[in-house]
């Protein structure tokens, strides 16, 4: 990669040392650098994207201020234990199985919040409802002590009243869901887009503001095609990948 | 839609605002509200969705950071000609297939470069390649004037050496693989996540530097799972959302 000299870029809003610090952000995200190898150096730095150490140094600080990677004293600066999750969407959308044994090991979930409402006007569509309440969850879900995301879920408030006190008891939308009789539920829709997370959504997820979030906006049912779900999670996409489970062939 | 007073949500996930930007996302990407429409006023968002009109603002101004409405003095406010596509990924990757009927009509895909080089490690470890060389294509791909995808295409350059000339000549990865005697080809796997643009992507993308791009890392292969292409792209996500196809029921 080579970088024009930065005082011509500092019109166009985007910086020199931010245009490194994507690409070193993009070799830790691709693997390219792994927890707990070494950095290249400041100098290294600089040379290898032609910029003097100032920028080089503004680079570094952004990774570190996102908690890529960390100095330890006397031996240098080292990609940190921030991983990157990979987060699997498919077919049966049980949380748990949804993630890998690995990560549901160690994976939890909390319910912040929640209510009894007017549906807006788009949830009462994608749950097929002409009208009436909905009820609404607000959740976090980590893995280890990392946020990995925030969901807001829909349920019909007439099908399950309760479901936010079984989620609240059980930890688990899948278990939930059995306590009200519903053993088996299919992922029917997923939509993926990316945007900048909002305060509260920053706060959540322990990103900065401003940090990116991936928004898959799903919609679960029935095996007999009944809107059950409507849910949007939103993910911290500097510690998250969605790995999309390819349909089967015919 | 009616959405709770703003003040009572502000702890939990889903702003009000939040809510109204994507609802009103949700009609620009659907056509309900199409480039050269104007924007329904502050006031009557808040009327309409039963809230204050800062919180109004707030989602108006979110629509705008994402180039999606400008203001013209004067005038008022307007839908810019940056539509929403929704990109299908499935079994079948297709590009013309992935594409809606409408949207596919006025796609179009173009070579930017092309090389035979020494595989990197994790594009061979992706192609199943112990050592040899890869074709590598830079593509971008437009619908209407608008640029809406970049990719990288890695070919095994022992099986494929034509291919970057076979793409150029009909411009379509399927009608290219066709002309080498590959009639089917299926999705293995797709992960996807989302950073900012690269000063260069930002250019081929005609988006803002530092504006967001949905990374999709796919895998092609034969029906017989010999792996075929591997590739990476990046899309405008201001533009463009990601339709994630489900696995069909066992």
């Amino acid at each position: 990669m080579t970088i024009p000299d930065p005082a011509t870029r500092s019109s166009s809003g985007y910086s020199a040392w931010r245009l490194i610090t994507e690409e070193l952000r993009g070799e830790i995200s691709d693997s390219r650098l792994r927890p707990g190898d070494r950095l290249p150096t400041e100098r290294s730095i600089a040379e290898r994207y032609g910029v003097n150490r100032h920028t080089a140094r503004q680079a570094i600080a952004a990774l570190a201020e996102d908690g890529l990677i960390e100095s330890r004293r006397g031996s240098g600066t080292f990609i940190t234990g921030e991983s990157v999750l990979v987060h699997r969407i498919g077919l049966r959308t049980r949380m748990v199985r949804s993630l890998g044994d690995e990560e549901s090991a160690r994976s939890s979930g909390r319910v912040l919040d929640s209510a009894i409402e007017a549906a807006p006007e788009e949830v009462a569509r994608r749950l097929g409802l002409t009208d009436g309440e909905v009820v609404r969850i607000e959740s976090t879900r980590s893995a280890g002590d990392q946020p990995i995301s925030v969901g807001t879920h829909w349920f019909a408030a007439d099908r399950l009243p309760d479901i936010a006190d079984s989620l609240r008891r059980t930890g688990s939308i899948t278990a939930a869901l059995r306590a009200h009789g519903i053993d088996d539920y299919l992922r029917a829709s997923t939509v993926v887009g990316a945007r900048h997370a909002t305060a509260t959504e920053a706060e959540l997820l322990a990103i900065r503001p401003g940090a990116i979030v991936l928004v898959a906006e799903a919609l679960d049912t029935l095996p007999d095609g009944t809107p059950l779900q409507y849910l949007v999670t939103r993910f911290a996409a500097q510690r998250v990948r969605l790995d999309i489970e390819p349909p089967h062939a015919d």
